[in-house]
């Protein structure tokens, strides 16, 4: 039998109790599955004293993160701190102390990825993150080892439970943007200040990780374009709902054949797996955005806090993995995994052959969304007078865009007077002349206030 | 940079041409992601003068099993022969000859894992199986790694794209079974002679493989309890629909809290993942049968030849994986990714870790599906006259079997004379006192016709 693997824990909120009770509860099942007991030996915490959902052995809680990254007795330090700046150094400490190191800890990778990775290559020691994406989801194992053989060409993800949460009351609910925020606050799936969750950045920054892994680009969090759910409005659910579609804030990434004269589209993705893209198609779009999803598709069909990835490989087709985004116990069956990958052995093989955020450039840039070709749904408050609607197309039409549906009901409650709703579904057009013609549109003097626009799936 | 790896193709019809077409055409990409050439050396056919869709260079093309197998420059023997006794000797010889060996044969692994796994051990060397089950999810590695935190209570699963496909056929455009078997017979999705896709032998091949996984079980594939699609009325569909639902076929397998005095249950699956599972549940129940799904549930919604494995565990709660299951590059993508594992060293360590199909208990033993309870779904065809209904219910109540709703329309076409249909949905119990009420039910004089039934998932 091998030597037991020593565990620190540094924080041990939610996930890290979650963590603490898999290692001290179920270690007998942790070593048949690794072939190597899994002991934790320090927990370290701000406060010892703070009442825990789960009880930690005394001897185990300190408040010495310095003497838990140089115990020798400690062989892996997982990372529950959170945050960028106190997260990285301890993470840098930890790997120069000769510890591998476990992280759910999205916003440290998308910031300094880099700096991370390249320390623990000097060091000889490994880094694993699956809780840092779509928590309990193995998204991390699937793009970077299972769907190996792939150039992944497309990835549609539902990253962030509270926008989903509330995107689902809203839609099933029928109820406001504050409603539907104020319920998921009272439950637990929404923080006091949700800004990150319902603006993207939370889901950007898991974006970041995925496109590291599956395109070898590092972006900065700041270079992905991001529209969060805080403007939607009840009055687009309906109108979703009425064309067949659902909405939900989906994390983007299009890998463009534009070297080869074709755009990169929502309707190039997937078609024809048996006919694998070029090697040198280099370029990829990144946004987090809401979209909307025909209600037939899996994706639409993602309720509540439940994360679910969409993943488009050049050589497997469609793959769809979803689980619960968040949480306790499916947080730290991520956790826990990557702590048995490094008692196997697994972990450092991976890590070694995968160089993440190295210098070994796979030749991927990142493009503005601006080319990505999509369908585009756009609710405009007009005058109620004669030859809005002409105005309107024509603008369209100049930008080279044609129309697919108008709806125009009756005037509607809650809009400015004399205004009413005019809603439009576009043919297939580029972002970029899509956004131009919105501009130009929102100059109309028939438009009585900001157009609303989202693009969608098809 | 490391020696290359050399692959030996036994057998090159769809799958094989896809995975000769990845190391031929895509050698650069497969050798940055494994840190080392993947080389194809030997390709051993039948007939090396048939067309083949992926050309071949003709020096590796050859009829010669056993020179493939001794050849010292092939590190690893990629077995896509079928069926289970050619392929049983020839891995057993390539694993006696000191090669790795990756195989998409679910029948192989099903009828003799033991036998191939202790060979491989004790010849140091590695068995994968990736692509044996759902073509391109990669759920082997999701079940043996990504959730070895894990103790897995369920499996709910779309195992075969072929009986799916004419689900899918029958529930979207109305067809009667037979029409939608020879479409999807037109289309390629199934076979001249679909006997294994459509009466279950297929899909219990593959749960037999996830139930080792999951749980050590080795389970005789003629001991998976299988109803088969055959049988199912395009009346069972449209009575489904109107409830709500879609038939499925499913591999299940249901873990059994029984030894502390529950029942195993669809109800119990999923629910409190934060309160995890005492390590000493040991009992499954495995089985293949059409079942009825909520029509909002994720397995209602796929489709067509797709496949998707629901797995519920202790610690993570549900998670879902879908995609291709079976198709030329599909399944060359597990192939590979396969392939890639060794060349990574990856799999070495899983196949040591995992110690699959070998003595070592893990106390789990197969029990039928008499005590897994579920609601039902009941279609009676009964004779129209007064009592009968009161009769029914009196069998059901009879067992413990309450009722949840009644369903009883006008007669319609195809029924026998003077009979009527009446359906029926039951409240939760166990299948055995189901099954005896519905022997119970077809000897009663007022029913026309044996009962038609399916498990429904609530």
């Amino acid at each position: 039998m091998s030597e037991p693997v020593g565990v620190a824990l540094l924080g041990c909120g939610t996930v890290g109790g979650g963590v603490a009770k898999l290692l001290l509860e179920h270690g007998d099942r942790l070593e048949q599955r690794s072939g190597r007991r899994l002991e934790l030996r320090r927990v370290v915490v701000r406060d010892p004293a703070k009442p825990r959902a789960v009880v930690i052995p005394p001897a185990l809680l300190s408040t010495d993160i310095a003497a838990a990254l140089h115990d020798p007795a400690v062989h892996v330090v997982v990372e529950l701190i959170g945050g960028t700046d106190l997260a990285r150094r301890v993470v840098l400490d930890a790997l120069a102390a000769g510890k591998h190191v476990v992280t759910a800890n999205k916003a440290l990778l998308a910031a300094h990825g880099p700096d991370v990775f390249e320390a623990a290559r000097k060091a000889e020691r490994t880094v694993c993150f699956e809780a840092a994406v779509a928590g309990g989801v193995p998204i991390i194992r699937a793009l970077g080892e299972s769907l190996a053989a792939n150039q992944v060409t497309a990835i549609q993800a539902i990253l962030n439970g509270t926008s989903n949460y509330i995107l689902t009351a809203m839609a099933d609910g029928g109820k406001s943007y504050a409603d539907a925020l104020a319920e998921a606050q009272r439950l637990g799936y929404a923080e006091a200040d949700p800004t990150l969750d319902v603006d993207g950045s939370d889901a950007a920054h898991k974006l970041a990780v995925l496109a590291q892994i599956a395109f070898g680009v590092t972006a900065q969090p700041h270079e992905i374009e991001r529209q969060g759910i805080e403007r939607i409005d009840v009055t687009d659910i309906r109108y979703a709902t009425e064309l067949g579609y659902t909405i939900k804030l989906l994390a983007e990434a299009w890998s463009s054949p534009s070297q080869v004269g074709k755009s990169s589209s929502r309707q190039d993705a997937g078609d024809r797996p048996d006919d694998l893209r070029p090697d040198d198609l280099k370029t990829v779009a990144l946004h987090v955005a809401p979209v909307m999803v025909r209600k037939t598709d899996m994706l639409a069909q993602v309720r509540g806090a439940y994360n679910a990835i969409q993943i488009v490989g050049d050589v497997v087709g469609e793959t769809l993995y979803q689980g619960p985004g968040a949480g306790m116990m499916p947080t730290a069956s991520s956790v826990v995994a990557d702590l048995i990958d490094l008692a196997v052995g697994r972990a450092q093989k991976t890590f070694a052959a995968a160089r993440l955020w190295s210098h070994r450039d796979r030749g991927f840039t990142v493009e503005p969304s601006e080319k990505v070709r999509s369908r585009f749904y756009l609710r405009l408050a007009v005058r109620d007078m004669p030859g809005v609607l002409a105005d309107v197309c024509r603008v369209l039409a100049d930008e080279g865009i044609s129309i697919s549906s108008v709806i125009q009901h009756e005037a509607v409650e809650g809009h400015p007077e004399q205004s009413v709703p005019l809603v439009i579904m576009t043919h297939y057009a580029e972002t970029g002349r899509f956004r131009s013609a919105v501009k130009a549109i929102d100059r109309l003097g028939t438009v009585a206030t900001p157009a609303v626009s989202y693009p969608v799936d098809d």
